[in-house]
């Protein structure tokens, strides 16, 4: 199942009932002008068609889809099920969702429903189905848009109904209370069950939970989410089994496990909002969109939301530069979206996101933004063939969703560990010499990458780490750093010395772990060059490995083994990102690996998606590139194939 | 109804219920010596003359009350409410107040009442009853101080009982709940109310909770707090119909609607607790005279409270300089202040407030403290011919408490967006210019001000933006400066460009909000003059207005428009102080305003009531002030007219 | 009762219900070889061995115990009640414990119980008879160790069971509801007390709780701690008379009345955690050295734990340098400890404490810190004629419990007051300049010293305030530094100017407090030196007392008064520590105080107990110590007596 558009989608979410009907028709006139293609419906609608229980009242949003087909827009059918109505919560209080404190949390806001409610999901499931009906053959209905942004707000619950879902789920883990026992390492603080009955979400105690306990119930917690779009996807699925499904994912944060929804999926959306407070905020999308891209391995993705402007959920909420939105809109069509979409069409007169800007902003269609946008939609239809090409990497960057998980729990060496930060370490010198990267799952077949990056696995099973080792050993290049390889599934070290699963691929053991101080750092020479390192250090002994890099005590910090036919590197510190650049190139170059254009200036990434080149100035000043033969900027019809291709400041050349 | 007193008010809250009889003696002794001429008893009484229900002892009240009238010092009676006492919540735990996240709060501390419950009113008035009964005509009863700082400590109440009473005044505000749902904008994330039985509170939601539900349940909740004096009030009207009534409010916050509760009251009370440690801190008291001075339309009022050195209720609470204290009780005289009183007369022995300064501190009356106090005692009683006199001014600073509450809800452009910094930005320069300046509602007669400054007015109604184009038109003149304007009475954005309601007076409109990032700063060029601006910028494309200051990216920020007989200047961003200085000094001189004193050394303030000139020395320096003609010093009668005033470091001058 | 052990004990907390019996075996081994004499054993197995309610599985302790005998091994017997099992609180929820706000702490950490819980008690004394009976006679049993932590991590509960229970509590102490009154000033903000029924913990309200009702359910806290361990001891002395008890105490906190608890122990145990991070650790561990000796008078005292090198639950987690562990546990020795233990002997699999090093860490008995262990157990082993042995100090430093309580409560003239600074700021010159130093309650006998010094008694009795002045006029000397002696032992402040009960002692009166602002600083000159001073100041009256230190204003800040036979210095703000140790030198050396060893480089820490003199070199480099006769290093005898000692970085001497 795909999109069935045959150009890259345009649009936004669309949301009609906070407007009087003569808006509507605007909004027809606006949507054409701007080239959209594609809008998000009915996503908050629920208390707007069911007003209350059982009576639907859809005459309205009939209207709106007649309104799409009729001036050929796509609907992103919600299921309007994000956010329950008022009389729902007061009939059953049950749903509302409970923190770890005990204290509940009401309706006003959104998302304000208990994961593993069975009443609101017999409710949402209820309204779907009625939904799936009246729809399945309007001509409108592109695309399946189940839920909105799951876990953004609610993405746990500690009530008792969690609670008896929770030992339902453990029971289905790990059938007795034993194993359970034995996983979560219950001899330790008396925490022993006796019974499936005793066992609770971690909710508040004193002094610090149990981290297995911790571990299940982020498991979990993504299971009842995910269980919520199950049932609708059902729903769905009976009713209407030919058209794609797909749900929004909000930012990145480990509440849902990304691998395993994404299985659900026929496409994947993701909702991108950028800092433009932030001079390197492109570089973290950047990893984001390899994220995304890597969901379902890389099969082109939707960017659902981003904002034409600034949002209204910071504390400053900062204005894109001239030229950003289109920039970044383009940088996203670089790394694989088949989809340009906002939050929102018409910004909002009232309401807690009057102040996140919109396609359509307050200042109204004549607005230098409204006119960025318009011209944004035309270009992008102007380039149609560049759905479903996909880009070819030769580097892996390896992230797991159990690992991250468990990594950022209490009680480790060093809370200042974070996996966003060590994925960003090692993506963004990656990113800076454009050099194509996937992110993958060490669960992935890895055979195709002449280099692979571990930037902080903390959590690996056996079976992973065996099947990272095999990769090495039939020729691979591989970069391992800190903190990887220390337990297993259920946060247990993997006994042997650290990092026991890795000791003999990587030629060390490493005797203790040396978090440094928050401000504090070493100086650190690695492959010849100098610099200072910070967040970690730690005692490496090493057993076969060289050393390539070590503190300015002598100690080892870098080291590189052969093993089998490839190459396995350790990095023990976290190098400031001049070394890490040195260091990153130093592997890539040993793998054989290329990037997509090489000596660009600073500040410019280049992209390949099939036969595009997708060239993107994120500098305030204009940078010029290079290529090695002449190539015509699809953006610039009129000015031919030339060797040498002027970017004016954030500006884009797609390049054929 | 006025205060019969014939001389500035003196004295502090008389607690004599901490102390043993013999200490009463001793204080009608001191009090005597240190011309205390009024004070305010029986605050925190109830426990002490209801020390069950429905049993009273008020024996030992009546001796303070006779103690007072024998040494003619009047009475400010307090109606013993503001602090139910443990029985009472022992037998109706109803009426503890509950926090939004569902959690209780204990007596124990003070204010520990739910303001929406029926069963503390009935209570509180029965109290009441009582002692307007006993004391209705006792001599010393000079004035009724209803209640004590409400809202305080317990502002707001999520509870059951609250709930109720929201949705009572719901009704009442909006008729039908489809009125309601069209003013809370609740086809946003699908909250629409199908009835009002499921209107809650703003209690803890996931996500941002519903903005005009949150501005509404602030109204509500100020009406609750005025209702609970309202119900006080009638029993005392009834029963005491000639005695003046007032209620002290606490410093200045949002939570009371300042200008609805002074309509209920004869005369306005204030706390005024200004922090030492902060050198500019006599500008900030200054602002705030203003506030509590205008909230009766220039009527006196009562510094009701103020320590006489450190509180202690900071987290480091510092003593007043040598000189500060007097200083500072002439600068709310030379503002308006009809009285100088204090928290406390005799410093506590125990409790929470024991280390809070007092009139008799715990060094005993032979202290320093205790001496400044007789003194300033006596000067106050030598002038009794201030009581009365008012300060006219030509210059007004606009504020509106409804606008306060909205701006400062979340998911705001920027947070860092507040109402007071607004005040003080432009007051300030004003303060320093010596220009007097009285604080109005957008509501008020604007005619007789020959300029009228609007901080940041950033909910305003139709009406309100009529009557400032209006007093423009008419040969007004105007300052607004950005993020005014911006929405409706239900925090709905005024459509059609910001800032819709005075677009065409202010002859631009605004396309886009660019608030700056922490610790940011650009640079701009005002009337000719550069400096460093803040917080704040914003897209502005002038349609009509003259451009007399820009960025230095040439956007403009500073214009001014000629409309009708008047000038309606804007500023869209936050100069730095000196900026802010020249800008509102070329625009007061524009307006034809004069200060009251020209040619001032800095930190000397000069301000007049009636026929009276206070200069007030805030350096810690001597300063030398000019006057146009001989003019005697009041304070120093001794030293005959003179036009050079030599003021010494905090010194004070009251000239005629 | 003392430990039969006649050497210095060496071991750690061990947990074998974490490993399979084949670990035991090794266990046994690797003990005997780090020369390993005593372990804690069970401390939080009660859900081992009562898996269920009543049952018991003994037979696997009795394994360990066996082994432990057989390898000539002492247990130190937990009386496995620190953390009930979850099955308990599945079956009585109430004896969950309840934080302020009212909300439940639950199961998966540990301490999961309130205090006052009858329920608690039950079972745990249940449990504790049944391990008395079992273990009585067993040839491991050396030492009790009752509970674990008390308090560490729930220190008081505010449930309803609690209210009851302090409800008891107080009427115990007060007898009846007016000397409550009286005690707690309920005059003040209506909080008068009509029954006792009435009175609750101070839980969350509005405003400030009553300052007293803290103190006195802080008093009570401890108190039901106390209780606690007292009901478990009443059932162990029953069944093993002759058995001594101890418990360990964690960190320093207020929670826990040390003297009163140090009482119904035989020895006291301390859990010790110096910062690695700090390169003043050892100095703060110094003081907290002194307070364990000084809490049975002198008493040699039990390290229950160390960490061999990082814990786990501080944010970054340093590792110890090398050499750092051995210096610290000769530390602990020096100061008076006859017990060097760890937690933990092997570091956890899997739980919350995982990361915390262990005697055998993940990296096994190879690594460098086992060895490091090892040779440490064997020095200790070789010097069993320190055990036994004392200090003999001529200065003490005053601590009262109370009175650090009280003067970490809110609503104080300087939240950044605290106790465990104002001790530091008199105990590190003291410790600087190897001057051996007590730690004293103020109702000890104080005759043998030759200086006093209180740093912040701000509570104090009349009759402690009269044994300190009756230590005075007898030929002692006293410092006292600023806010001591202004409250009684209700909070309530004594009359008659600051410090009431000091004043004639010290020959002055304090007229008013002037804490500093953060980050301000005075310039102060004392006995000639000049520098900086800090946190406080305050208007001091001398009446009598000589004046040896003024602000640069001439203020006075530091005074010495002749009373009786002795003197009496007041100090009245915090100076630098340059200047802090130029007073400390000067009145020590006024008292004819000699230090253990003078003119020691900067860093090398001397102490002596009984006739061993001990070498500290805290420096990261070599030190060189000249001793006035040739003694010889038990740690390198073969190197025969000399008179000059060459330290090497974190080197140790024992000399005889």
């Amino acid at each position: 199942m795909t999109l069935p558009m045959g150009r890259i989608a345009f649009g936004g979410d669309y949301n009609p009932e906070q407007w009087p009907r003569e808006v509507w028709t605007e909004d027809m006139r606006l949507m054409r002008g701007a080239s959209v293609s594609m809008v998000s419906v009915g996503i908050f609608s629920w208390a707007q068609v069911e007003p209350r229980d059982g009576e639907h009242t859809f005459d309205w949003f009939d209207e709106v889809m007649d309104n799409l087909s009729a001036n050929g827009i796509a609907a992103s059918l919600a299921t309007m099920t994000a956010s329950p109505p008022p009389w729902l919560a007061r009939k059953h209080q049950e749903i509302l969702p409970v923190l770890a404190d005990g204290s509940r949390m009401w309706p006003g806001g959104r998302q304000a429903y208990c994961p593993s409610s069975p009443v609101y999901r017999e409710y949402a499931t209820r309204l779907v189905r009625v939904i799936a009906r009246r729809y399945a053959d309007h001509p409108a209905l592109a695309l399946w848009h189940i839920g909105n942004e799951y876990g953004c707000d609610t993405p746990v619950c500690y009530c008792d109904v969690s609670a008896e879902a929770f030992r339902t789920w453990l029971r289905a883990r790990y059938g007795s209370v034993a194993e359970l026992n034995e996983a979560w390492s219950t001899t330790f603080w008396s925490q022993r069950y006796d019974d499936f009955a005793e066992v609770l979400p971690p909710r508040q105690v004193p002094a610090f939970n149990n981290p297995t306990q911790q571990l299940d119930f982020a498991r979990f917690s993504s299971d009842e989410l995910l269980g919520c779009l199950l049932a609708e996807k059902a729903v769905i699925r009976e009713l209407t089994p030919d058209v794609p499904v797909t749900t929004n994912f909000a930012g990145y944060s480990h509440a849902l496990d990304l691998r395993r929804w994404a299985e659900e999926l026929d496409v994947v959306s993701f909702d991108s909002y950028p800092e433009p407070f932030d001079s390197r905020a492109h570089v973290e999308a950047g990893l984001t969109y390899d994220i995304y891209r890597g969901a379902r391995g890389g099969q082109p993705w939707l960017l659902m939301e981003q904002a034409p402007s600034a949002v209204n959920w910071r504390e400053r909420n900062a204005a894109k530069e001239p030229g950003q939105m289109r920039l970044w809109s383009w940088q996203a069509v670089a790394q694989g979206a088949d989809a340009i979409m906002y939050f929102q069409w018409r910004q909002s007169r009232g309401g807690a996101e009057k102040f996140h800007s919109a396609m359509v902003p307050h200042a109204g269609p004549g607005s230098q933004l409204h006119r960025d946008v318009a011209a944004l939609g035309a270009e992008l239809a102007s380039l149609p063939e560049i759905v479903g090409t996909r880009p070819r990497n030769d580097v892996a960057l390896v992230l797991d969703w159990a690992s991250w998980r468990a990594l950022e729990l209490d009680a480790r060496p060093s809370s200042d560990v974070k996996q966003i930060d060590a994925l960003l370490a090692h993506h963004a010198p990656l990113f800076d010499a454009n050099v194509g990267c996937d992110v993958v799952s060490p669960a992935d077949d890895l055979g195709a990458y002449r280099l692979v990056v571990v930037p902080n696995l903390y959590l690996v099973s056996e079976a992973d780490a065996a099947r990272l080792t095999e990769y090495v050993r039939t020729g691979g290049h591989l970069l391992v750093s800190f903190f990887s390889g220390i337990v297993d599934e259920s946060d247990r070290v993997h006994l042997g010395g650290y990092p026991a699963p890795f000791r003999e691929l990587l030629g060390l053991r490493v005797e203790e772990f040396l978090p440094l101080d928050t401000g504090s750092a070493l100086q650190v020479e690695l492959l010849g060059q100098t610099g200072g390192a910070m967040l970690w250090s730690e005692r490496i002994v090493t057993e076969g490995a060289e050393v390539l890099g070590r503190f300015d005590d002598g100690t080892p910090t870098l080291t590189r083994a052969k093993f089998g036919q490839g190459v396995a590197w350790y990095l023990g510190t976290r190098p400031d990102p001049g070394l890490m650049r040195a260091l990153s190139d130093h592997v890539v170059a040993e793998a054989g690996v290329e990037p997509v254009l090489a000596g660009l200036p600073s500040g410019v990434q280049a992209a390949r998606r099939g036969e595009f080149l997708f060239l993107l100035n994120h500098n305030p000043h204009g940078s010029t590139v290079d290529v090695d033969r002449p190539m015509t900027d699809l953006l610039s019809p009129g000015k031919g194939a030339a060797k040498r291709v002027e970017l004016p400041a954030r500006g884009v050349a797609v390049l054929r």
